[in-house]
């Protein structure tokens, strides 16, 4: 590839959120995973990252049920392990879709969106929304935040 | 209050997401920004985050167009500064109710959901999900991620 993850990054919208919104590293391997790359040194080159730090950042994915490792043996070579997306992991597209979304409205790269998501079965692009139980989709503005049995703000 | 900073987070979906997946407290600023918290004390006493790690997040959330500073003075007191949510910063609510989503399925914490996302208008729950251009909601198996105009994949 003629290009480095620096660039790439740059036109990545949840690499661009993530510089705002958190730590980077972690929703750019899951991205990577729903690419399809598997193999440490797959992520390690397209991400740019360093070794040691790739190597944290799997074990929590995997210590957090989204990767999960599975050992592969290339012809001539030691036993390595891949990182598989979990159902948990899979599950992720929609936190990675609202990313993207997000980032393509509000931190543009000026090269146009790096990832689509579309409908498999049609290539019709599709886009994240908020959708009631009976299927309507309502615009976020319709949409408010309560606290939930969990919260403690209700109790305080 | 009588409960922690602590026994809170552990309920919050959306903080055990980020355990697994960034740095938690941007996002969590933006969770309180989002109840209608918007000061420096209300945020701290909150989220139980230390002073400086705090006043580097709200920098963050400043620069990055999520937050807007605003002044105000109480009575007797000095003039500080508020937070309050831009208007990127309110479109971000369909990354939190993304997140919300998967760490509830995902990361439980035995209370139920922290967070409930409802139709302002109606009560009704709503839930974060992939909807096609003519407004069809599809499930999450049936979208695939493909390289954008932005990407570097589909040139190298």
């Amino acid at each position: 590839m003629s290009t480095t993850p620096r660039e790439r990054n740059a036109r990545c919208s949840i690499a661009r959120s993530l510089e705002v919104l958190g730590e980077k590293w972690t929703l750019l391997v899951v991205r990577e995973a729903f690419f399809g790359y598997t193999r440490f040194a797959d992520f390690r080159a397209r991400l740019g990252i360093a070794p040691d730090v790739l190597t944290a950042r799997l074990e929590t994915l995997v210590e957090g049920g989204v990767l999960e490792r599975r050992p592969y043996r290339d012809a001539g070579q030691r036993q390595r392990d891949e990182y598989v997306l979990t159902e948990a992991g899979r599950e992720l597209k929609t936190v990675l879709g609202a990313f993207t979304a997000w980032g393509d409205e509000h931190r543009p790269s000026g090269f146009g969106p790096s990832v689509r998501y579309v409908e498999e079965a049609t290539g019709e692009p599709v886009r994240v929304g908020f959708v009631t139980e009976d299927g309507r989709e309502i615009g976020p503005d319709a949409v408010a935040l309560v606290p939930g049995p969990g919260s403690l703000t209700s109790a305080a």
